[in-house]
């Protein structure tokens, strides 16, 4: 059975609680939940988590390959600036699905810049928590490709 | 029963047959038919165009909320440049969500520029003809939620 | 007797419906039936049309010299990009007076550009349905002063 | 009998001497006579004001309340830097309308960014002498609207 | 024997009216005329075309392989903003040549930004109607070489 | 016992009654007057002037060393475009420290720019008519350590 | 008794022995002594931190607000790039208030740019360790302002 | 007999006093000295004037075809944004010469932007006091050649 | 019988070795031969010369009005940087044609902005060797029609 | 004997599997294994380290001057962007030299900023495991250079 | 005796015949001529040269020193772009002063920037041949200052 | 025994006696001299030139296959804007080290960008004469490694 990461990025953990005009009412752990039970659906083990150091998420990306079969992605502010995490993205062979629960194209300038995602396969941005349940989709249906 | 609208943009109607190392072979009516059973499946009709023409396209989305419930919309190259098709999506009370074949921020500079996805619920960017699929999911989530 | 043109551009025929919050609850027609009057009391024609398809603004625009004396246009959303619009309005020997509903300089940085204003004889902008009349009233002065 | 408020910014009251290919013969007492008739003709009182100081014109806007329900204003040459006339405008509860006599979007680049028409109603460009006369227009239906 | 194609854009129709002293008192149809004997003598047919709208251009574009063999195409004021125009080149297998009547790099800053030319073969630009002659003469050319 | 001088840039004298949503309630007298307590119970003098006319605080700032040992200074709207100002804090040798009623790193991006503040000691911004008191208060410490 | 905390970013631990022609001889730990008394003198706790790690300064921001009633912060370096900082301050209910020992405006043109503090209430900039103090003192007003 | 007018912008009456490193010890009384000497040899009457007031150097400038041949005008600060300064320049028909004190192309960025010399007949820059009097020269040298 | 002149920039020397992938395997020295078939063919002398040296080809335009009738000009890695050139070019009074053998607008960015072109009639890229002779065939029929 | 401190910025520790086409198949231990022979032999004592922390990266830094004599530096991925590590660099009194395996300046267009290496005292990129050694080179040449 | 040397760039060997609506019928040996004459008359030797070759201008400017007291130096286009001309201004210990017979600040835009006068004492820009004497008066004031 | 390049650009033939505080003190015959001991060690002859002119820099680089096995260039001044050079080093099968005297990287802005590098094998900048030592160590590396 293929294991799958769920990654996401700084403050993420103060989900539900912080700007929940922006963000929603629902924390990472329910989202977490949710991916869980989608990928038992669908075959896969799920392992979630959540930092705000950008080394660390380094750190977790390079070790992925090892355990893991394709990476879901949300790297939050560090999308707009972080040329670390694009290149730990590009240096691992396993696939990324970066999401964002905002749609980052209809807020300030500085966010429409996606530095991350050039390294990843697909993009999934402004449907709240569903972005990661559609991006943990696209990854499967990748996988199942090939 | 509810109805719902997929558009594509220019050039579109060659996919396929067009520049194959970047989109793929599946033509625009295979992807039309898989979006049929998949909108059924769900409980909803679902009509498909394809346009070369951006007055076209901006029309069909103003006459939109007359029979259809929301739009899943690949602008293709107007994506980076359209200001009207921006507005026409402003304009109706009915949710878009933007899908692309390709992951734009993996390409030339001038695709990261994304025009018509702020007004746009959100965008669905990099996983072939997977996006469209992605795209109707997220649509029907969000039509769900009221 | 003379007659005049006015062309509004893309989305244009939504008015009334369309984000009133910014471009109120008249609709085109209102604007044009006023339109009608004020020309007729000043001793003009006057025909108006809407259009989505910058390609066919761009033929009433070259064909225009054959019957109108002038042409009041509000190109909305192409404003800000058209380049074809411009050398349409370059290109006829008779006078286009360019208005806008909203005050366009109050809005997001982008609708600051006015690219088809290059080649007009002046810009109305920013009060409401009453920017055509003005614009109307303008052309109506340059004609007379010959 | 309601006052109103006519300001015009530097080098005005040259004008009619002034490079007149690009702004005409007309001078500006010209302006103010015509403007003068045509207030008292709608039942408004007039004064008309010029000064090449920006200091001077920021005075005069933030004490107009006072005594005047609205102003038309050409900022000329501080149209394009004003930060101070901006706020001014934007600083007084009466509305101002933006006034030049040159088409400024037909001229060159720097005179395109029109700083002080953010905090304006709206802009009338283009017309010459008759620019005043639009733009009183303009300002007197703003004020009927209530 | 084998069929060209001559598209031109935008406002090419007024040719010969319009604003003489950059484009000439050659019309359109003189040009095409010319073109058609040049095309003849080498051994080739040839279809010239016109249109103001981009979709329909795109339309002719798409549609080209199954009868034409080349294109010589003039996007007059598209080629400065149309990434349509720019993927429906690219899209098709057959070689075109862009065109221009005047020398875009001597005149305004904006029209030095060639969008579509980067999937043209190769650029023509500045000799009036001779334009047209010399891109059919280095189509013509390229199709030989094979 | 030494003098400090007060300066308000344009259209400070509005204040309490100008978009107070912005700028509060408080009136610049009540901001005057609390910094004459602050300052007396210093041990120092205080003067505090407003001007809407850049080249009166120009004469201030050089006539300032003559009787005041320091500045602290709110130039408001030309906080972002006065080299003159600048250079006026520059060739004095007195200290000036730079206020602000808003946090102008919150606000529109070109409010972000602050041309005077690298002529000046230092920078208070953001905390209303407390920007004064503390700014008056950095001033007094810098004197104070000679 | 409230606690505040005082967070200090990247290389501050040097301060004292890093180029004192710039940051002055005072190490952090006379800053945060003094800062104590100050505290105490007001009625507050204060504790004190210093990371040269974003992470760590986005955990202890997330965690502030369960023990702390506002934040005095130093992002250093940080300042001019971090958006996980900036959307960490702008993620907690509690006040930020940003200082800065020199004044970053008269330095390179990349410290101008402030990216956190367009979250924080405020900025206070150029004052050596005073700036520290100034910044203590800004924050207690806002607390005891409700 | 023909007067010439020397204008001088802001701060440049504390000139000898301010920054002598980059403005050197001469006051601007010794150089209109100079000047008055210079001119007197060579036939003319000469006044200077200095005004940290951009609308009164408007106002002079405006003014001056009443009473003077030509203007000499070091515009110091204002120099590189003013707008008015340059169009009073260029509304006048009398010959500017501006000059410059020090050399601004070996400054700052922001100093090598010199907005007002696009009117003036040409610039001098860079040989502290001796600008004004080459400045001199040089007008003195346009009026004669007629 | 009239000469013409055909100038090659730097590196043009080593056509046929360098990058054949971009340039092909033609040398300067089969090109400058077919182009003089060509010339003779139509009753021209042409003289041939390539140079690494900037000042040489600005000697060798400048010069050659005295001998020649047109110049066929590749000014190579010159043509996005010199000033020089493009100043020589204007200078005469004979007419330039500007070729290149590659697409410059299919490449690098900076290969788009064509410096010299501005003074030249025309400008032919893309298309090998060809690019010559089309350039060739422009400038005899720019002479023909005088 | 002197100790010298060789780092390694995000995800070089998966050098050798890593995108091997760009970066090679040699891994950061054969490196740090080579380093050390190579300082041995001139005489030094060598410790190496890697981390995906930039703040870890600030600390080691900041701590080196303890126990180190120069440092080897390569930034990877935060050579663009992380003021943080210039001002690390910057804040010890020891030389310190950077590296990178790749040629920067061939690569992506920001690859060719390079924030840290301001601080640095020289650079070294292009020369894969070699530019270690050269590095290593360098800084010893430093230091017996006193 | 001292010698003083004048050099001037590329195409001014043209001058008196090329473009002369902008740069007059003077050629550059009656300017010369002029020059030598105003020398001796101030008790100099003058040498006068002109190169269109920017590594000859280097040469000669690098050998000066042996030879010339200082350098009147017209770059002409090499002004804009030179940074080997800056260097070797900058190189040298005697002084040099850029000349330019045009007002390059009321010409096209990519003239406003001069490269070349960062390394230059002064700049004297817009009098014809008369920028010539009045740089070598400005050099001569320079030269007797010491 | 095969040989090596040495090439030196404009105003190096200066070192030793231009702005040593920058460059130092050595002559580029003591950095030759250096460098033809350090190639014999290695089993190389060495040339080394120095040129003022970008083409006979051009020429050189393009006759090197025919006697040298690589190149060791410090394109000095060239290397911020030179595409001639880039593109020669690029025409040449033979591998080429770029190499700076000072750490172009701590200098100005314009001297961060490097042109010509894009084309060399690496960079070695910031250590003085040492820099050609180890750019020539660099290059005997390559060439060893066949």
């Amino acid at each position: 059975m293929q294991s799958l990461l769920v990654l996401s990025g700084p403050s993420l953990n103060l989900l539900g609680t912080r700007e929940p005009e922006i963000y929603g009412h629902t924390t990472l752990s329910d989202i977490h939940a949710r991916l869980q039970s989608q990928a038992r659906a669908a075959g896969y083990d799920l392992e979630a988590r959540q930092s705000n150091h950008e080394g660390e998420l380094v750190d977790w990306i390079g070790e992925a390959p090892a355990r893991f079969a394709g990476i879901v992605f949300n790297p939050a502010a560090f999308s707009h600036t972080s040329v670390a995490l694009r290149e730990a993205v590009a240096a691992v062979p396993i696939p990324t699905v970066e999401v964002h629960l905002s749609n980052v194209f209809a807020r300030e300038e500085f966010r429409h810049r996606l530095v991350v995602a050039a390294a990843a396969r697909g993009v999934v941005s402004g449907f709240g928590a569903d972005s990661y349940s559609l991006g943990l989709d696209a990854l499967i249906k990748i996988l199942r490709q090939g």
